[in-house]
This record gives structure tokens, C-alpha cells and sequence, in this order.
């Protein structure tokens, strides 16, 4: 038998290297050899912290969810792909049947399996199984980071679609993180013509100009933004406190701000009169619904750098050490995990 | 020379009726006599504080906004009324040119000329001249009072815009007041099958009943309505603390919440995590663009009864004791000047 | 064994009563027991012409797609229905997973089984299976035959929906046949104040009257419209010759027509200068979705009369002369075969 | 006196070279000395037949209506703009408060006085007035050319919107000629991935490569172009016979076809079984609103290259010569006259 090693969440900073058995497809899905699997924020969360809002760690579980691979083998029925296609695979696979699901909102489906939302295993493994409908073949101008960086990518297309960038759009985005940048990639490629985006780490300022940025600005002990700029649209990408009613203000009338970053706090302030005076939206957003199509559209196409975002990468083995990267390091942006390499 | 008296707010608490000139229109314009004026909670707010949020009162202002009357002149080149037409007047005359007006957004423009916004003079007044494209001829079938209400009735058509009531919604409605009640009856004429009203005064949740409202919750003492009932939307028309960040916690999956009472605090809770795991839109609401003409096809097909949300007739001199009316007996929804009849 | 009658039509003109196999609910389906299927002029169509389009009637097909039952059986796994619930049957069922699904275009899916689309069998029978999903329970206060009719219904409500139908539109309709009057209804609930509907069949004329119509104009011979009516939205149900151009030169400004009535060429023309000079829109429609709950809820709140449509009742014996029942009697709106009645 | 000569049409193929005298700007407008007019279609049309559709010139009239140029003097009340001011005019001054003009569709404004639309003058002339909310400041890195060039850049932007491009479309479009390749630039900034152009000059299509196409097809001779592609969106430049049923029949479920181009007859025939099966929508364009801050915002931010379609500057006595020019070159794009050049 094949090996195949997972890394294994059991509890807070309980991370195991364990061998598992590669499972066979069941009818309509595939078996996919794990090329590039990325840490996101939740991963490290639920390491810390064993929890994130109502979803808890009660039993070991696999994590990751921004993953690439190979297709290694078909179950019965399987019709869109072939052994050998590479594929970037979107981790959530909703019921298909319930009333937000047949309303083209699946991301809100109550139903959905999750990549490591416990108990749902996720992709730091070597092998998998995935419907093959949420199984896109990548073309070969793009790269296995990138192709598992669809899945940051989709939440900044999301982002943008909620909050309706259009060409000439200003875009103010608050966060200069791993999310942060996928935004800002995505607003340009939205048409938005003034992107400005902010944070406290100056490493991270530099990259977002690099990345494509108008003006960047250190909100280090900044109160007022709105003295310094007016944007049509807010994503809100840092989760910091005071970032939501701060970067509302600096919206002009009919602006929209759009919430991506998950705040500690379950309620938070926002400027209710500024809201109704100027008719100021506020959106909450949820994962990601039809994105993978268009990003991968946009990748092929060379209109983003998703490469440009890893900063490290590791081995299986080495997953741990991929989720404490960024505590200790400043420049670290995206770390990834190469389940198949040694 | 005809008499023209006028209520004219002086400062707070300081109402006092005078006489002034009767206007010249200008090319364009056309002169009015008044017929009835209904009391809204700003004008009561201005007399009571002397100030609504950044709008201050530093000079004798006539308040009222909610009017109605006959076409008594015509100013050089009006061509689309005729001495005799009776009228509903839509109270803010925007610039037309702005951005935010060519945009289909005239309630945002920062030039608009509105009613009873000092040092704007209102409607309290026994005549008065409009530009002739915001006084919209009402047919026999709409009374006096009816065409006045156009203006809180355009309130409630512009929130249930804002947030898409469709046929088939079920609408939560938080306050069962003037604009609660026109809400109401917006929401049904959009086709919402589900109308929940609350509040806390009785008298007004069985007017609720007798509008239209579905059902109605006294929430009096009320935690978590959450419990009760689910919504597609959720339209705040109460302005009282904790209601916005209650009602939101009602929605469904992809709910809007629509912002329409204005609360005392200038910063409000919202309960973001909830906004995120759902994918809720709050939008806030300032006045109401485009909807006369709605307004008065629905009053004018008999969809909606306006006259019943009257509960009080007064003359011009009376016009404190309409402001006043409200304070002391909790039956009174809308009081109506009639500034032509002793 | 229990009988399970079934009209199956074999060829043009060849409809024939047989004995099928009552089915066995598979996993997530319940066994419906027949009470009311309407005849809809597709299933006259195939009985006339063996096709629709490039739907071929090349093997023996039940007809049959408005219908209501009462729940009988249960498949493994059922968890939203119980023997003896009432329910209104959705006739397509897609495959939930293609980008039509996914995006809540369902309605589009290349792979939906529909009711009575040779090969698939509809409802004219005693007792079938359907997925639960599509098995919507309705109060008692809506009939059997109201059950069935939210099929077309959910057309009518679907063109509004297409149209952007709301609060104080004028809505022009042609024709007065059975999806007319539905769309008639359904633009009353979305609001529309000013509703005519044309046809050259007087009976339909009054009928749409007494169903809601504002006005209703006899084309029989009537060449320009536009002289006679302005509207915000044209709805074509008539499929009739010059119908279309017809209508669309009626529209204001950034009007929308949307076609339901499937005309007999492939090709239609289009008022093309006066699209381009008024900026208008032309939609198609194909069935529908989403439409089932909102059209439960608007019954069952009183809002629309689908009894109303019903001119008259056949068994299941009957069903061929229930097909012809309109061909000769220009009063028939909707014949509605009783499977389990004798 | 300083001069100011122009180009007056008197009637087909009568264009002469006049004198007028230099006007005084009203309130509000400004004096612009004129840099950059481009030759449109439109222009040569009204040369070659003395009318367009219901426009007739039945006056001498001065065409012209994409242009640019300096801020020479101010009326009174002028206070968006300085003498010196380089500016892009946008032709068409709505009325502002018609219910088009409120609701932000100001494009069909009734009342517009648009440039060149007889008797209104147009800009191939020295020196003419503007109000100033139509005439655009733009930075030193917008030529003159590219300011005048605003104006069909703004068609294609408007098609765009009114198509809903977005990131991630596929993008069909017929005629590369100065529309389709603005349609095309455009297509671009608002994310489309796939642009697919179609002509019948070889020049033109080279061009279209060169400003982005991702591929191109000379459509001499082709009768089905869905054997070849599909596409999301299809956007009509041609005005050609066939093209507009040939294009729509490409497009995906749910696709959007709009309509720029002017066909010669008034209806035209669409694929209206398609359109049903598909859900598609066809739309009409009729010149813009809100696109010049959004046109001059995308040609600051370099994402569009407006100069490389010029193809020949001429005086303004060259007028004539420069209508000819792309009768008898098929090289030739887009020519523009520099009235005050000589």
C-alpha cells in the first residue's frame, strides 16, 4: 500500500504526522495526489485556539483548504476529468438541493462539507477524494501555488463582486495580509483605478505596492483616515478593532464597504449616522460562490501574481513549523505545504 | 393684499405665527395654497431641540414638509400644470446637475434645497411658490390629507427599494409609528406576503393590525426576538437603542436590514459575526428619490389608505398643539395642519 | 396491487389509458398519490404536433406537468414530508451541480429531468415518485387544483421577476390565455398599478377583468398600439404573429419586454430603432426558478385566485378530452384532469 | 476680433468653412479654445445623407461631437474650473430634472441639446461654450487627442455596463472600427478574459490584436459563428447585416447581447427561440451617462491606449478631407481634426 500522511489537529498545539489510508473515490469523484496546500489564518487559529466562532475541534481533524494536486485516479461515472489533469480544488461541496443552494448561494448552504471545518478533513494529507465537479483542471502556464492560491484568491473575488468594483472604481482596503492582497489583486482586475490600501506592518505595505497598490498608508496610532482619502467601495480585510467605522468613513455617498475579516468581537460599532446620511452599505461576506471558474480565467489570463504571494514553503512533515512562520517573522505573507515532496 | 400667515420656529420651543408675503413665482415655479401639512418627528425634534445632527436652526425657519395644496399661479414657462391642479409637493429640489443627481441619486445632493432644513423655509405657511417638476398633480380620488402623506408614504416606498421587497418576502418592521406604518403598507404593495410590526405602545400595534400587518409583537421587555420569527428583511423604523442589532439577529441567509429611524447615538452595534456567517446587508436610508410618482399611482389605485393613519386636524394657529399632540396622548399617529381653514 | 392508470400519448393523436407499475420511491423520494394535473397547451402541442421545438415525442410519454397530490410513500431518508402531506409538484428536477445550478439558474440545467420532456414521464397518472425537494407542502386553504396551478403561476411570477416588475409599474400583456392571466395576477402582486392585457377572444377579455385587469384591448385587427398605451414593461404570452414588435414599441423609455409565448419561427424581428433609441431590453424566459414558495405564500395569503382560472374538471379517462377541450370552446381558460376521481 | 472659424454643414456633400463670431459663455459655462476633434461615423453620415434616423438637418449645423480642449474664459458663477484648464466635453447637456434626467438615466433625456444633433452646433469649430459640469479636467498625461477620444470611449464603456462585463467574462464583439475597438479596450479594464473580435478588414483585425484581442476572426463568408465560440456577453459594432442573430447565437445560457452599432433598417430579425431556450437579453444603447469621470479615471491610470487608434490629424479647413478619409483607405481608424492648427 501506498503511504499516506496527514497532518492531524487533535488539539490545541497537538499537530500529529499520522499515515492514513488513501481512500477510494466513491462514484463521481476523484483521487487527487496533494501538490501545494497553503496555511491560511483559520488553520493557525484552530491551533491556537482549537475554535473559530461556532465550529469547534472536538475531534482530530485534518485542516487546510487552499490546495492543489493531480488527478490519480477516477471513480465511476467521472466525466470532466482524466488521470494526469493537475487541478486547484474548491474545499467546500455544498448539498446541491436546499433553497440557497438552488439560489445560486451554495457558499450559505447549511449543509456544506468544508475542508478542515472539524469534523471535516481538510488537505494537509498526501491523498484525497474530491467531487469532481469541484475539481477545476488548471492549464500548465499556472503554477501549483497559484493553482492552490485560487482558493485566497476566490474570497477576493468575492469581495469584490459583493461589493460591486466596476472600472473606475476607488477601493480603499484595510489589511495588507494574505487576504488583503488577493483583494487588492482582484479590485485591479475589476477595473478599479485607485486602490489604496492600509496596515501597520511596513513590510507588508511594500508588497501591496509591489502587487499593484496606488498609495499604501501605516495606520500605526492613525484615528482619522477620512482627512486623508474618500472611496467608493471598503473591503475590510484586517480584522482589527476600529478598522470597520474607520474605513466607513472615508466612504463617499452610496458607498459600499464589504466585512471579510473575521473580528474577535461578535458585535462591533459602525457609524449609523454617516450610514444614513450618505446611504452607506454594509455587507457581510461568507466564504465564496462561483469564483474558481474566474479565477482560474484571470490567473491564465497573466492578469494577477498569485506566485508573488508565498513566501516559504515546507513539507509535511514540516506543516507545524508552516503555522508558526508568521508569528515570529514580519515578512512572511503565505507558506505553503507540499504534502508530496520531501 | 392676501394674508399669507406662517408658523415659523424661532428657537426652541419658540413658534410663532406671521405673516409674510405672498411669493412671486419664478420662471418655472408655481404658486401653491396650501391645504394640509402633516406633523413628522423632525418638525417636533427642531422645536424640542432646536437641532437634528449637523442641520441647526440659527435662523426663524417655517417647518413642515409633508404637504399638499392647489395651484394658485404660474411662474414664467411652467407648462405642465394649470391654475386649479391640486398637488402633492415633493420637498427637496435638487441641483440636477451634481454627480450624485446625474447618477439617479438626487436624495445625496449636497446642493438640494429642502423643506424645513434651516434655513429652508417649509410648508406651515398658507402659500407658497415650488419649481413645477416637484409638484405632482394627485387625481379627485386622493384627498388633501392623502397627498400630503405622500411625503412619510415616499419613506416607506424608498426603504422597501432599498432593501428589495419582492413578492413573496416576509418583512420585519421595528416601530409602528408614522414611517412604521407607511413601511408596512409599502411592504405589502410590493407583494410581501409576511409582515411582523413591533412596539411597544398597544394602540399602536392594533393600528398595525387594522394596515395590514400580518402580525404584530409587543416588544416590551423583549430580549431576543430571534426566537419568534425569521425574515427576509428587516426595515428599523423605531430609532430606539438595541432595536437595529435585534431585528438584524431575525434574518435569514442573504437578509438586508434597512436603517430608517434615526437613533440618538451617532455609532450603533450591529452583530457582525452574525452579518458574516449569514452574508447580511444593512443599508441606511436618507430621504427617498423617484418615488412621487409611485406613491401616488398606489394611493390612486387604492392600494394603500393613507387617510387612516390621520388622527388629527388642525388650523394654522394651531400648529404648536399639533407639534405637541403626540407628547401626551399615545393614539395620535399623524397630526395634519390646514393652514386655509380657521 | 393497487391500479396505477396512466395517459400516455404513443404519437400524434394517439393518447391511450394503461396500466403502470405503481413505482417504488428511490432514496430521497416520496410516492405521490394524484389529485389534480392542468392541461397546458404544450401538452396539446406534443398530442397535435409530436414535438415542441427540439423536443421529439419519439417514445410513449406521460403528459402532464401542473399537479398536485397528497404524499403516500416515503423513501429512505425523507426528512421534510410525511404520509398525507398535501403538496404542489415542481416538475423539473435538476442535477444541482452544473454551473447553471450552481450560479441559481436552474432552470437552464442541460440536465434536468422535467416532467412530460420526452422521454420523461409527466402526470397524468394516478401515482408517481418525485424527489422531496420539489414536493412543496401547501395549507389547506389552497385547493387541489390551486396546487396544480402554481406551475403556471410560477410562469407568471417568473416573467415579472425577469421584467423587474415593482411597486407602481404599468405592465402591458398580450394575450388572455391561461399563462396571461397568470402573469396578469402575479404583475398585481408585484405591485403594478396599471395593468391591460389584449387578445382578439372577447370571453378571455372580461375574464382578465374580473381577474384584475386595469384595461383590456381587443387587437383583432388593431395595428398600432403604441398610439393607444404607454408601459414600463411588456410581458408577450400570445406567441402571435407581430405580437412582439407589436408591444415593444408600446414601452417608455428603459422599458423591458420579456417573452413568454413561444411564437411558431425560430426567428422574430425586432423593433431594433427603437431598442437603440430607447434603450430597451428583451428577455426570454424558460420556465422557471425559485418560484414555488413565493407562489404558496401569495395563495395562501389570498393575494391571486387560481380556482378562478379552472373552466372545467375531467378523470383521468377523460384526459384526450380535456386536450381538446379548448379547440372548440373559446371560453375553456384551463381544463384540470382528477387522476383518482371516476 | 479674434477668429473663430468652423465647419458648417449646409446639407449633403455641402460642408463650408465659415466665420461666426467667438460666443460669450452664459452663467455657468465656460469658453473652451478647441485642441482635438474626432470624425465619427455619425458625422460622415449626416455629410453623406443629411440625416440619422429621426434626426434631420434641416439648418446648417456644425458637426462634431468627440473633442477636447483649453478653458479660455468663464461666465458667471463658474466655479469647477480655471482659465488653462485642459478639458475632455461631454456633447450632451440634459435637462436635469425630466424623470430620465432624475432617475440617472439622463442619456434619454427628451430636452438633451446634444453636439452636432441639428440644429444644435457641434465642436469642429475654434472656439465654442460649455456648461461646466461637462467640461472634465484632465491630468498632462491625457493628450489632447485621448481627451477628445473620451466620447467613444465612453460608448464602449457604456456598453459594457449596460452588458454587465465583469471579471472573468468572455467577451464577443462584431466590427472592429472605432467603435468596437473602444468596446474592446474597454471590455478589457472591466476584467474580460477572452475577447473575441469579428471583421471583415484584415487591417482592422491586425489593429484589434494589437489592442488586446485575444483573438480575432475575419467573418467574410462566415455564416455560423457558434461552430467556432461562445461567449457570455455580445456586443454589437457593427451594424452589419446577420450580425447581430449571428452573434447572439454564440452566447452561453443566460448571455447578454447589446446593441451599438446602427443597422440600417428599423427591424431586425433576432433568434428568438434561442433567446427563450438560453434566457437571453438584448439591449439597446443609446450614447451614455456617468462614463466621462470613469473614462478619464481608466486613460490616467494608463489602461487603456486611446492615442494608438488616431490614425490622421487635419486642419479644420482639411474638415472635408478628413470625413473622406476612411472612404478609400481601409487602414484608416479614427481621424481627428485640430481646429486651431493650421
Amino acid at each position: 500500500m501506498m503511504p499516506n500522511k496527514a497532518a492531524v489537529l487533535y488539539a490545541v498545539h497537538d499537530l500529529r504526522i499520522e499515515q492514513r489510508p488513501i481512500p477510494d473515490p466513491a462514484p463521481g469523484e476523484v483521487l487527487v495526489e496533494m501538490r501545494s496546500v497553503g496555511v491560511c489564518g483559520s488553520d493557525v487559529h484552530y491551533y491556537n485556539e482549537g475554535r473559530i466562532g461556532s465550529f469547534v475541534l472536538d475531534s482530530p481533524t485534518i485542516m487546510g483548504h487552499e490546495s492543489s494536486g493531480v488527478v490519480v485516479g477516477l471513480g465511476e461515472g467521472v466525466d470532466t476529468l482524466q488521470v494526469g489533469d493537475r487541478i486547484a480544488l474548491e474545499p467546500g461541496v455544498p448539498c446541491g438541493t436546499c433553497m440557497q443552494c438552488r439560489s445560486g448561494r451554495y457558499n450559505l448552504c447549511p449543509y456544506v462539507k468544508f475542508f478542515a471545518s472539524p469534523p471535516v478533513d481538510g488537505a494537509f494529507v498526501q491523498y484525497l477524494t474530491i467531487n469532481q465537479h469541484f475539481a477545476y483542471p488548471v492549464p500548465d502556464t499556472i503554477s501549483d501555488d497559484a493553482a492552490a492560491l485560487m482558493e485566497p484568491f476566490s474570497v477576493g473575488i468575492w469581495a469584490c463582486r459583493k461589493a460591486g468594483v466596476s472600472a473606475g472604481a476607488s477601493v480603499l482596503i484595510a489589511g495588507a495580509g494574505p487576504i488583503g492582497v488577493m483583494a487588492l489583486q482582484a479590485a485591479r482586475v475589476f477595473g478599479a483605478t485607485d486602490v489604496v490600501v492600509t496596515d501597520t506592518n511596513t513590510y507588508r505595505l511594500e508588497r501591496a505596492i509591489s502587487l499593484g497598490a496606488d498609495r499604501v498608508i501605516d495606520v500605526s496610532g492613525e484615528d482619522d483616515l477620512s482627512t486623508q482619502l474618500t472611496a467608493d467601495i471598503f473591503i475590510e480585510c484586517s480584522g482589527a478593532p476600529h478598522a470597520l467605522t474607520q474605513g466607513m468613513k472615508c466612504l463617499s455617498p452610496a458607498g459600499v464597504a464589504v466585512a471579510v475579516g473575521m473580528a474577535s468581537a461578535d458585535d462591533l460599532l459602525v457609524p449609523m449616522a454617516v450610514m444614513q446620511s450618505k446611504e452607506l452599505t454594509l455587507t457581510g461576506t461568507f466564504r465564496y460562490a462561483n469564483t474558481y471558474p474566474i479565477a482560474i480565467s484571470l490567473a491564465a489570463a497573466g492578469r494577477v501574481d498569485l506566485d508573488a504571494c508565498v513566501t516559504g514553503h515546507y513539507s509535511l512533515e514540516e506543516t507545524e513549523a508552516a503555522f508558526m512562520a508568521s508569528k515570529s517573522d514580519p515578512t512572511v505573507l503565505k507558506s505553503v505545504v507540499r504534502p508530496n515532496e520531501v
